[in-house]
C-alpha cells in the first residue's frame, strides 16, 4: 500500500540525487512517468530554475498543460514568468478553459493581453467569456466541455454524436437535453442510451427532474447541491435557461477544501488565503491587522484594570487570579464561536434560530461558568484558609469565572449569528475580536464584584 | 435562483401548516415530491412523531431508503426506535450495502442482531463483512456496487453484461478489468466501450495505470488520492490484489466536509463530533473537560503569579498589563498552530521539513514581537511618564511582550510538528493546552524580568 506522502518524498528524494548527477535521461523517464498532480507537488521542493529543467523535460505537451492545471497558483506564476509566450499559448491550447481563465485573471495585465492576441480566436473568446463573470460564481468555475443534444433525436444518433462530435469531452457523464429555442429541459445518462432501443428519443428516457445553477449562483451554493444531491456535474444556464457550462465534482471537492481551510485561517486571524508556503516578509504583513485588534483591546484593559490600582495594591493576590478567569472566558467563547461558526457552514445551525442557539449557548455557559466558578473558588479558598477575607474572596473570584464564562458564551454565540444575518462572513467574528472583547467585559466585572465584596 | 436555505425554510414552513390543518393529501404530495437529501434537512425541524408521520406518507420504498441514506446518525437512530423490524428490513433492501453497514453498527446490539437474522442471506452476509473492516477505512465506507469483467471479453459482450448483469449498478462510471486470478489488472470507461469497434477485447482498450486503495487504507488517504487525481471512483483490492468493492467521489466529498469539521472542532477544544444538535447536557459534558485542562493551567498560572506578590503589591500597575501580554501570546500562538495544523493536514506543510517551519514562525514571533512590544511599551512609558520607574516599567513590559510572542510562535508551531511526527493528531495540539501553557510561561517571564529590572 502506497502513502500519497511517502510516495511524494521518495520522488523528491529520487529527483534530487540525479539532479545533483545531472542524469537527465534517468531524470526524463521519471518525469514521464509521473501524473502531473504529483508532479505539482514535487516541484515544490526545488529552486525555480531546477522546476524550469524538469518541465523542459515533458515531452508530452497535454502532460504540460495537466502540469499548469495542477500547480498551486503562485507556483504557476512563479513557473510562467520563466516561459515564452509563445510556449505557453501553445500549451494554454490543452489547458481546459476554466484553469486557462484563472490564469489569465491572475497575470499582469500586459502579458495576459499578449497571450490573449496569440491564442486562436475561438479559444480567445471562450476565455473572455469566463472573464467576464465573477471569479467565485459558476460562472467563473465552470467548463464549457458538457454534451448537449435536442430532445427529438434518437439514443443511437445520440451515441453517434457522442462517438464523432464530442469525442473531446472530457467526463461524459450526462446528456444534456434541450428543446427547439436551446432552453435546458432535460438529463440522461450514457448508461441510459445502451439500454433503450436505438431509435427510442432522448424526451422519452430523459429526466426533466433537474438541478442547474446560474451563472451568478456563489460558487460555495453550487458546491452544496453538488454534495446534497450527490450530482457527478451540475449544468450552469443564463438568464433564459439556456445552457453554457457545466461544473464538474472535481471542482466541487476543491471548493469545499479551500472553504474549509479559508473558514479555519479567518477563525484564527491569519487572513484568507494560505500564506504558509509564501515569505516570512508576507506572512507577518497579512498577521499583523489581527494582531492589531487583540493589541488595542489589551491596553483597552489596561486601562479598565488601571482603575482599580488601589484594590490590587492592597490585595495583590487579587491579581494572579486574572490568567484563570481570562483564560475560562477566553477557551468556552472560542468553542461557542467555532461551534455557531462551523454549524452555519455545514447547515447544522439555522441563522433563523438566533434566539434557541443564543439561548442554548448561555445555558452551557452558566452550568459550566458554575462547575468551574465553584472548582476556582475552592483553590482560592483553600489557598488563603487562614486569612479572614478568604471567603470573600473565594466568593468574587468564583462569581468572575461565572460571569466571565458566561458573557463569553453569551458574545462568542451572538456575534457569528449577528454575522451571518447581517451577511457578513460569521469566520471573522471569531478571530482576536470576540476574545479581546471578552477580556475585557471580565476584568471589568472581576474587579468590580472584588472591589464591592472586599469592601474597598 | 433558489438558494438552498430558502428552499428549505419555505418547505418546512409549508409543512408546518398542512400539519397543522392535518391535510394529509397535501403533506403527501408534498412529501412524494421532495427529494431524500432536502427531507432529511426538512426532518430537524419537527418533532420526532411529527417526522413519523411525514415518514409514513413516502410511497415508494426507495424513497423511504434514501431518507434512511440521508439522515443524520442521530435523526435516523431516533426515527427508526420508532419503526418495526420488519419495515426497517424492508426498507434495507434498497439501501447501499456501506449505509445498511454504518446502521447496522450503530444500533443496540440486541436490536442489530434481530434485523441481521431477518435479512436474507446475501444481505446479511454482505454487511457483515463491511462490518469486519475498520469503520475509517477503504474497507469500511466501500460499496460492493462496481462492474467487473475479465479482460478477454469484447467491448460488445461488455454492453450486453451492462445492460443485462449490472443494470442496477447505480453508478457505472468506470468498468473494472480482472485477469484470469481475479486480479484487478485494469480499467475502462464506458465512453470507450460504445467508440471502438465492438469486438475489440477489454485487454486492448484498457488503462493499466490505475491506482487503488486497499481495504484497510485510511479513509483521508483514499479521500485524497480521488481528489488528487480526480477520478470518480477508487478501486479497493483485498490482500490479493482481488477488488472487493469501490469508494465513490460523493463519499470522498462527505469525507472531507467530516473531516474539515472534526479538525475545527477540535482546534478549538469542542470533542470531535458535531454536538450542537444534540441536547444541552451531552453538550456540556463534550465540552467539560477541555475546559478542564486550561483551568488546571490557569491555577498553575495563579501560584507562578503568587512567587511575585511583593512584586505587584509595590507596583499595582504591572497587573494591568497582564491581559495585553497574555492575549497577544495567545493570539500568536493561535496563528501560528492554526497555519501548521491546516498546513499538514492540506499537504502544504511536510512534517519532514520541522525545523524549517518552527524557525519561520519563531522569526515571524520574534518580529511581531518587536513591533507590538515596542508599541506596548510606548504606550507605559506615556502612561507613567510622570514617575522614575517609567522607563524600567516601559523596558519589562516590551521585553515581556517581546517574549511571550516568541514562545508562543515557537510552541504553537513546534507541538503539532512533534505531534504529527508522534502519529498524534496534531489538531488536538492547538486547543486549551497550548494557549494554557503560553499562559503559564508567559506570566513567569513578565514577572521575572520586572522583578530585576524594578529591582525587586
Amino acid at each position: 500500500m502506497v502513502i500519497l506522502k511517502d510516495k511524494n518524498n521518495m520522488l523528491v528524494d529520487t529527483i534530487r540525487r540525479f539532479l545533483r548527477r545531472d542524469a537527465i535521461s534517468h531524470l526524463s523517464k521519471i518525469i514521464n512517468n509521473t501524473h502531473a498532480a504529483d508532479l505539482s507537488i514535487v516541484f515544490r521542493s526545488f529552486s525555480i530554475y531546477q522546476q524550469l529543467k524538469l518541465f523542459n523535460l515533458i515531452l508530452d505537451i497535454e502532460q504540460k498543460a495537466d502540469t499548469f492545471s495542477e500547480l498551486e497558483e503562485k507556483d504557476l506564476l512563479d513557473l510562467i514568468a520563466h516561459i515564452k509566450d509563445e510556449d505557453v499559448v501553445k500549451i494554454l491550447k490543452y489547458m481546459p478553459a476554466d484553469d486557462t481563465t484563472d490564469l489569465i485573471s491572475k497575470l499582469p495585465e500586459e502579458r495576459s493581453n499578449k497571450l490573449l492576441e496569440s491564442m486562436n480566436f475561438k479559444e480567445s473568446e471562450e476565455v473572455e467569456e469566463l472573464l467576464s463573470y465573477g471569479t467565485d460564481t459558476a460562472g467563473g468555475i465552470m467548463i464549457p466541455d458538457y454534451i448537449a443534444l435536442r430532445e427529438d433525436i434518437t439514443a443511437k444518433e445520440a451515441i453517434e454524436a457522442l462517438q464523432n462530435d464530442y469525442s473531446e469531452v472530457e467526463m461524459p457523464f450526462y446528456l444534456y437535453v434541450s428543446d427547439e429555442f436551446e432552453k435546458l429541459v432535460g438529463v440522461c445518462s450514457l448508461r441510459q442510451l445502451v439500454v433503450v432501443s436505438p431509435y427510442t428519443q432522448l424526451k422519452k428516457i430523459m429526466s426533466t427532474d433537474i438541478f442547474s445553477v446560474r451563472t451568478d449562483t456563489d460558487q460555495e451554493e453550487v458546491a452544496k447541491i453538488v454534495a446534497r444531491y450527490d450530482i457527478l456535474a451540475v449544468p450552469v444556464v443564463d438568464e433564459n435557461n439556456k445552457l453554457v457550462g457545466i461544473v464538474t465534482v472535481d471542482d466541487v471537492i476543491d471548493i469545499f477544501r479551500k472553504e474549509a481551510t479559508e473558514d479555519i485561517l479567518k477563525m484564527a486571524g491569519v487572513g484568507e488565503e494560505f500564506v504558509e508556503t509564501q515569505t516570512i516578509l508576507r506572512s507577518t504583513k497579512t498577521r499583523l491587522p489581527w494582531l492589531f485588534a487583540s493589541c488595542l483591546g489589551g491596553i483597552l484593559a489596561f486601562f479598565v484594570i488601571g482603575q482599580f490600582e488601589d484594590t490590587i495594591a492592597k490585595y495583590a493576590y487579587l491579581a494572579a487570579f486574572m490568567p484563570v478567569i481570562l483564560g475560562m472566558g477566553g477557551n468556552i467563547g472560542t468553542q461557542s464561536s467555532t461551534i455557531v461558526v462551523r454549524g452555519i457552514a455545514t447547515g447544522r445551525i439555522n441563522s433563523h434560530e438566533i434566539w434557541k442557539v443564543v439561548i442554548k449557548e448561555l445555558t452551557i455557559g452558566v452550568i459550566l461558568g458554575c462547575i468551574y466558578g465553584l472548582l476556582i473558588a475552592i483553590v482560592a479558598n483553600v489557598r488563603f484558609y487562614d486569612q479572614q477575607f478568604a471567603g470573600y474572596l473565594a466568593l468574587a473570584v468564583g462569581l468572575a469565572v461565572l460571569s466571565s464564562m458566561s458573557i463569553a458564551a453569551l458574545v462568542g454565540s451572538f456575534v457569528p449569528m449577528l454575522f451571518e444575518k447581517l451577511h457578513i462572513d460569521p469566520a471573522i467574528a471569531t478571530g482576536p475580536f470576540v476574545t479581546t472583547s471578552i477580556d475585557i467585559v471580565s476584568v471589568f466585572f472581576y474587579f468590580s464584584i472584588a472591589s464591592i465584596l472586599l469592601g474597598i
